[in-house]
């Protein structure tokens, strides 16, 4: 993590020393998706566009907290190896860090994120997924690791209770995610229809709601939430849901409300991408995340 | 039309027997547009696309009704026989079929596929028309066949009554397209900019208002109706349109409002496409719609 | 600009003389931008699709006043022998049209072309900037005329009083952009945000209470400062801007309440576009801007 | 043909008059094929690139022609009307000028433009197609128009005999067209890999002699001919093919030996294209085409 | 492999029953590459190509033996379940027809299909990589199956004896390849400027000689090895390579001095692909495969 | 200086310390061509994709020798003083190590470079350009410094002498150029043509014997010398050019015969560039350079 410098000069601002430090990690895997890779080259070009925005909030904030880059999980063709790996040194970052940003990969790779958040909080953690789909299937092409199981995974292997699980921007699901939900009504469960009637506000609020009390939340984003006009570079596209203005002001409430602890943004994948809007689309979430964490810690 | 065992395997859910029948067919022809080619490779790219989304609607309604693959009207290069051949083949559809989806081709393709559609529903019939162009000329590019010419044929070659023409998107015409809707003010006539001013849902239900009492609906969904933001594979872009979200508003009203029997989606050009985005955007347009008619037919 | 029979035949209505004549004219230049070339292709790319889109206003409005073209400033890779150039042409254009249309370029561009612009309207004159950045930099990559510094260069070179001076859709800044306004409250400065909260009507009604009284306005428009899903084709995309709608609105109020004289369309890289979206948005913005120009004008 | 004045600005020599002028068509039509469309865009595309070439062949020698520009035949949508402008158009290029030079669209505008050629030269003319694909069907798609008829039309409509016919680089046909040459051996018939073998000089040698005697040559050049590393823009690229160094190798030995008159450049697909290497491939043969010419007309 | 008659269709010459087939087989599977996925799309991809090439050798020769079509080995995320499945599917392919056609995936499925290979044919058979890269990592990436490792892992597990293995291509290496070459000098080692400087007959031949004897032949043609102006669509390309010309000579030679019982293809990347022209080559790889094949079998 | 490490860790073979470095230095600039930008992009590409190539010869040589790399000279909208500084930068790469490998940018750069490789080596140096074009131009655009001027500058403002300046490649000319070299025959002047019809080898030994007894060498590579078949992503392809291999031949000899203490790699523009194969043309090129000057050096 001795990147710091690198990053300070991309600011614009001089970085200030309050105590709080955020962590930046990527996780370039993508072998829990079966139809087409992509988002393994995700965290070098999230990086490499990095510096084409400056760090500074869109309302105007410098963000002025030191960013600790901890690289990349290399390369791992050991699929379990690989996952073990991620969970050590996502613990470390989650350690060393008051607020952890992950890179994917597959949304798999919020696995073994999510379980090294959940031994770094051990309290009733909370977790969001912005997302068209719930990932809630018990196994899919085979496994228990696809990136279609992430959430199921986290209930069931990281002790996460169905009560402290929100989705917002649901708009593709499969049976058995259908029977799961009608079991467990405790879930949040935001379609992106919803939003798009009540109103990303109203959501948030409903979210920041169910979720009051937690120690500490997991927010992760999977792009294909975001509706395919501003983030088309992903393997499954869905139309229809919430913008990227909307995905911001959503983080904005859950950052203010809520004691957002880490991030992921996953399933951006270059391959597919279009002048890189998906990949500066993170960049952009990403800074704008530090501000939201950065307003509510210095205030 | 033996493919169902095809589309059976791709739904998540079981097939249902109802009695009530989808059937599918792609035309795949281009040659009514001078510009540039491109969408007479929609049919096949669309299906090849079809398996990547689940076979549920948005709102998580698993699309149980039986769809009947009636294949592509292959090419041929003498125009006539071959518009002869899609509104034969398109009868058998409707014939055997409660709903009927055409993937286009051009919006030439309407044409042919109108024909049918009123021989099939002799009583007065409906038209829709999603579009960011009326195509009313009377000629163009020197032949009456045109893609800028498929509502005014159905007006004087399928016995179309103005009083039952509605246009929603519109933001591109002529001066010979203007003259004509001023002669013709009962025609339904919805700009993009009172779509944006009004919201989709009255214009939509002023539709619905126009069209009550009609005895079978057609609606078709030029994709360039839709912004470009959303759908951008399309041989004449307008910007400013509804979006993917308002477009599937005002197909969930009109399908509950209106006895629709038939809907094509045109215009689709996979060699403009982006990462397919356009292609996956008519994938979620069908099964939305079946959605809809499932809806309202299993009531 | 003797090309004004080409233009003539893109109408398809007749060219009317009502002695209001408007100039177009291109300014290929892209050095002013460190990261990455590509607006110096626009004016070509943006003529060459001019002739797909009929020459009427969306709301149906035949565009009857005629256009002169004056051509592009041809290459001259002496910077200040090049800027010296335009500004002169740019004069021209002014003194012998009531509107002149500029396709940049790069930001950079704005700076000789506002330069004749306030020679030619020496009074009070008004600027507006529909932008994701504020270009209100000293210097950057060492130059006074580099495309952050467009704004900065008007209001020092050029005589723009900062009461007369606004910007729209801002979303990106620098710290010294940020020091500059913190001195010079008395710019508007609306942010993407203000739109998204506000609505761009009451932001557009803003600036025109702002710039009351002007004798001539020009008006900016950075295709960046609209949302990359509408206009992905530019160096620096900045998600969560106003959508093509909301600048055509914008667009609408400000011709309509303020005396529009000049209009610029810059940053669009069709190497950086996806299907021409980009530089298909630039002829619907000329185009309605026409349309705004001759309502008002004709009125 | 008023664009003289263009066409001289683009030569870095001056024009000369010799009294021997080039005559350019375009001829943007791509219905002859049902796959995919494309090579309509060819003629306008191709003529943008023009100026980024100098007008000076590859070994050194100013291209002093004058080359006068027919523009395009414009869209017709009906088939027989618009080949048969087509013919007529051709005819006055031919007559006006001693060397013709047309830009496809797809292989079947060959039909209308050899049926001129034969018109205009009516001794024994010799016909060279250089293509991957004889073109020798009947009847493909339904129509004897089809791109695959071309030579078969040529031979049957425009009294080709077929002792004056001759193809290079064949490496892709149908059964019927093996059947057809099996009943014609006295067509010229070198596949691609004859030209690996022998080279290109041995096989421009053996059609220069085939060919000898005959009044007037056209020469098809079908982009898909070449290798596809070479020309990957165009419908149907087959590998193996002979690459653009012995196509011009090829070129140079007919036009010094032979008397062409005519040249075609067809089925460059600029949608099909990457990076306008094709487009930019018709250009280099174009100009050194017109350098063979002059070379040895001026001798 | 029931879609027999689908590939009759494709065929222009009549199917004739000489008891010799052809067998098809696609394995969908990049998940032994680490940068970068692509090459499990490949077989949905070249089939879907296949109909656009006629199946008729290039030198004229109907491709009358039926080709049976095996399918695709279907997604499962557990790699060494998946590897069982494709060596015990590649077995019944092998012992139901002569001659079996693999369509990769990245190279590492070549260790099932070799495997299954080595157990069809007891005896001493013969392995000829067509190949950039000698792919003879004892392990890369963490993994004893990566990509890498190809042709060491045939060595080591399927019985493989140096002597019976040849490289033709190479020109990228790793230094522990470089040593295990230097321990085995007995393998085949052809590097892509020894067929520069040789010839690629010449190579072939000392290939043919090499493998004199065995009693069965697999061809493995990683795409790579072909020059990336002629296959561009593959992960690592490297220039200096032999053309596809040359490598339908050398397929010529092999086929015709050795028993080819299978051959694969593998390393296509459609989406690192330009207009499919890498699909295209492996489509053409496997027509002439099958004439080469259908020729020595029918002699 | 200091990335040393890092690409130590790129070479799978240990690097060797012989008091004999290869120094590394970017010049990401492109505003001295007016048409269309894109090589700026170039040296941070290139670097990115370098790790992708093992660092070892083609024939199996381990680059042992160590690169330092200077970075790139960042950003200055001032030309003046950029092309000063990139001399000065240049000066202390030639100064401290035995070879320089710089990467454009356009042609244009090699002005300031040259003219730092002449102060270093002040007896008489040679000077090989390897391009399409001879860059002899006494201005373009107007202005001295365009990217057409580069061999012209040599000689005039570096002390360059015509007998010490060979191209290879040409195939591509303006008037005055052509002129140029008519005055200066003693000029080395090698058409591709010329290439192709005697072999590289045999010109590369001309090119040697020219420019004997020089006190070093200054080889320029212009990417699209080489033809754009294997090097499409370029500003200016011309079709006809010697292939990637005969390049790499070309500079085998050129390295063994002469004393090459510079290389420069211009013009690959990665925005035009297909699937990065030029770049990764230029890695090889680099890696081939490395190659051959330490099979001279430690010879």
């Amino acid at each position: 993590m001795q990147q710091l410098g690198q990053y300070r000069a991309l600011s614009n601002a001089p970085v200030e020393d309050h105590g709080i430090r955020v962590g930046l990690m990527g996780v370039p895997f993508d072998n829990g998706v079966s139809y087409q890779g992509g988002p393994r080259l995700a965290p070098q070009r999230i990086r490499s566009l990095m510096p084409r925005l400056a760090r500074i909030s869109e309302e105007g904030v410098p963000l002025v907290l030191p960013i600790f880059d901890y690289g990349d999980v290399g390369p791992d063709l050991d699929w379990a190896r690989y996952f073990s790996t991620v969970e050590e040194r996502a613990l470390t970052v989650l350690n060393e860090n008051q607020l952890a940003l992950f890179l994917g990969g597959d949304h798999s790779v919020g696995i073994p994120l999510f379980k090294a958040f959940a031994r770094r909080f051990p309290g009733p953690v909370g977790y969001i997924q912005f997302d068209a789909h719930p990932d809630l299937a018990d196994e899919y092409d085979g496994h228990p690791w696809s990136h279609a199981c992430t959430a199921r995974r986290n209930l069931e292997q990281a002790g996460l209770d169905h009560r402290h699980l929100a989705f917002v921007g649901l708009r593709s699901h499969m049976v058995d995610e259908l029977q799961y939900y009608a079991e467990h009504p405790e879930i949040g469960w935001h379609t992106a229809r919803e939003v798009y009637r009540r109103g990303i506000e109203a959501v948030a609020r409903d979210v920041a709601a169910q979720l009051a009390g937690v120690s500490a939340v997991y927010l992760s984003i999977d792009v294909d939430g975001i509706d395919p006009s501003c983030t088309p570079g992903t393997g499954t596209p869905v139309h229809g849901g919430p913008s990227m203005r909307e995905c911001m002001e959503f983080m904005r409430i859950i950052y203010a409300e809520l004691p957002v602890r880490a991030m992921d943004i996953v399933e951006v994948s270059p391959p597919l991408d279009i002048s890189d809007v998906t990949s500066m689309a993170a960049v952009k979430l990403l800074y704008e995340g530090c501000g939201f964490f950065q307003e509510k810690s210095l205030r």
